[in-house]
């Protein structure tokens, strides 16, 4: 009962500050972003006393190297950090833009003006970096945000909040408006998701079980993707070199992402003459291929792919390879196995570019370029919260414009309707 | 497990329709809308005998002439059905739609295509004609639907899905692009509600109660409004004969719909002059007034507002109204009681027109209109499949490009992430 109360408080207090940080002018919201960046170096050992309680305790619980590795706020993370800060400063404002305005034969002129979703709702693992990050974009698109971090973060998570709370204050906005959950209890994700009376909207990012039980249990709308199965298809009329270096990035430059390569699909005709020096790029680089029976018979060093293998997002150095016998076979790969998260074809052919383009349903689809740039930064929304990959109200990568929706505004001289 | 079987296969059904729909072109979608316009005037006594068992069994169970009155399909009412078919094929197709392209500093030229969201689910009450208008806004947005309409208009319902799958065969289109739920069994209701893998969106039109069940009980995200408590507020700087136009056509021109005002807020300074002729002119016309203290004093022959009464959609001849010391006042109220849905200013006032605008978060905001405005017809989107007081995806009301997406789509040539 004391969890359902702090976090319903905290749910109301984000609504009150909402009303206040949709009519903040853009110069306030900056003010706090670059205050926070200023104080996040001024403040590292405080920042850095409370990350160590934190870290302390990961390694009595024995966590990976590389999970405490991505805890450790050090003077490096904290740098970046703030740049991070001043670069979301420096992006433009996406409230009060009027995306249209028409008039209708009454003579009344119809618009409609961008506007913050109001609370968000962000419940995210580990790094605490991703703290001041979300909070950020939530501040400059006017939304207040409520941050639920992982138990193993709290430490740094609320030092955080109170960097940000201070910098709030500073430059006259409510400090309701970044609240980080002040436990590590999951109940109080539970009671989160209740909240649809105060929260507008849900953005987890975290492993597929933390996305999986968010959709099952939210009364709000989630925004998300349980994960990017990404393929890349190899037209006949590739040009090899090109499709081995595009295949060669999407797989290996950063293989524990959600936008790289999981499933390479090769067209027939140009299986035998380009499979034979791609496995052998892929093998040395130490990526362990999972062949269809046609792979295998050109690379008969591969492991042959079983049929959970295609639906599989490896985030390693694993890739599954199926040869295809047309197009109309890897679109339909595409359409059963799929995460409608990115596909590239990689071709010389126009016709085949425009269909690919056309009938895959994913929420990148590139022609002849690595799927890795499936990103918000990459794509040049200026920033990133996440990507979501269920079709409502932003496919794919969501900047400081998919924070915000539109309202219609009338402008009228009487008019009435009859 | 009849039903879950059943409706489970429709959504298989109509998610693989949905990928036909995706890639077909507007002119058989038009075909579709057209064809099934002239079927409806030309199996007319089909379809009207399907309806007869509707109405003959509602009168058995008693229901109120206006509820039988809503349930005939006669033939003015199938006229205004295939005008409406004429008029969506009429309509601009939104899908294919490249809503921006840039190029980024790697050379990749990204863009925004709209897409078709895919499957919709909508759930209503009564009305057999919204079958076909629902079916047809979903289809020219190239979207495959579900329709699970009210019990009482089942035998109308299957002989409209009938005729609608007629016209989609003879256009070369897939027939479980519209499906009916083929039962009155709220069951299949639920089970809709569950299909995430197959429904990508539920809109439910109906009575409050029929939309906090569908909220409660879906794990797909629902578009949908409660209800609409709408206000006019009259300024000081009102001019008082648009005002009393204004509200008085908010008010009555159609009391029982959700963008009729609710509760009209007067502004102190011009209460005096502006209430008793006002409130003359509702009672003439049959509006109970339930007013606050202020009001009372001016009309004491109101009936005193109790605090239900502020948060209260009428839906009838009743108004509530309050005195308001100043605009601050107005807005709080609004924010406090209102619905999100629309809300009007009267004022003469440049600054209190910009302010008002600016700060009341509904879905339509007015300045010397009527509420009744907030339509997708009146405000030019073309057509209507319903009003979203969540601020997710579509804020306010729902035409065709609503009910689209759009997709990143990228021209490389060979770009590699470094």
């Amino acid at each position: 009962m004391l969890i359902e109360r702090m976090v319903t408080e905290m749910g109301q207090a984000a609504k009150e500050a909402s009303r206040i940080l949709r009519k903040t002018e853009r110069s306030a919201k900056d003010k706090a972003l670059l205050m926070t960046a200023d104080r996040l170096l001024e403040r590292k050992e405080e920042i850095q006393k409370e990350n160590r309680k934190d870290l302390s305790l990961a390694r009595e619980q024995g966590l990976s190297s590389a999970m405490i590795d991505r805890l450790t706020l050090d003077d490096k993370t904290l740098k970046s950090m703030a740049e991070g800060m001043r670069e979301v400063a420096g992006l433009p404002d996406p409230v009060g833009e009027v995306t249209g305005m028409w008039k209708r034969p009454t003579g009344l002129t119809v618009g409609r003006v961008r506007i913050p979703l109001g609370v968000i709702g962000f419940i995210y693992e580990s790094r605490p970096n991703v703290t001041v990050d979300a909070a950020a974009l939530c501040l400059k698109s006017g939304n207040s945000v409520i941050l639920k971090g992982g138990s193993e973060a709290i430490n740094s998570n609320m030092i955080l909040e109170k960097i940000l709370k201070d910098a709030l204050l500073e430059a006259g906005l409510p400090e309701k408006a970044v609240q980080v959950v002040p436990t590590t209890d999951r109940d109080a994700v539970r009671v989160l998701l209740g909240l649809d009376r105060y929260v507008d909207i849900i953005i987890p990012r975290g492993g597929e079980g933390l996305i999986r039980y968010v959709v099952e249990n939210s009364r709000i709308p989630v925004l998300k993707h349980y994960k990017g199965v990404c393929h890349v298809y190899v037209d006949e009329f590739a040009d090899p070199a090109m499709a081995s270096d595009v295949c060669f990035n999407s797989k290996v430059q950063r293989p524990g992402v959600c936008n790289a390569m999981e499933t390479m699909l090769v067209h027939k005709k140009i299986a035998g003459e380009f499979l034979p020096a791609m496995g052998k790029r892929f093998r040395d680089a130490g990526v362990e291929l999972r062949g269809c029976p046609e792979t295998i018979k050109i690379l008969p060093w591969a492991r042959a792919a079983v049929e959970s293998d295609w639906p599989e997002e490896f985030l390693d150095l694993i890739l599954s390879v199926r040869v295809v016998s047309d197009m109309d076979e890897a679109l339909d790969h595409i359409e059963k196995y799929g995460s409608n998260h990115t596909d590239a074809i990689i071709t010389k052919d126009y016709e085949r570019s425009r269909r690919f383009l056309a009938e895959v349903d994913s929420s990148l689809v590139l022609v002849n370029a690595s799927t890795r740039f499936n990103d918000g930064f990459q794509l040049g929304l200026g920033a990133e919260i996440g990507i979501n990959t269920s079709k409502l109200h932003a496919f794919g990568p969501m900047g400081l414009e998919e924070l915000t929706t539109t309202k219609f505004i009338a402008y009228g001289d009487g008019q009435l309707r009859s």
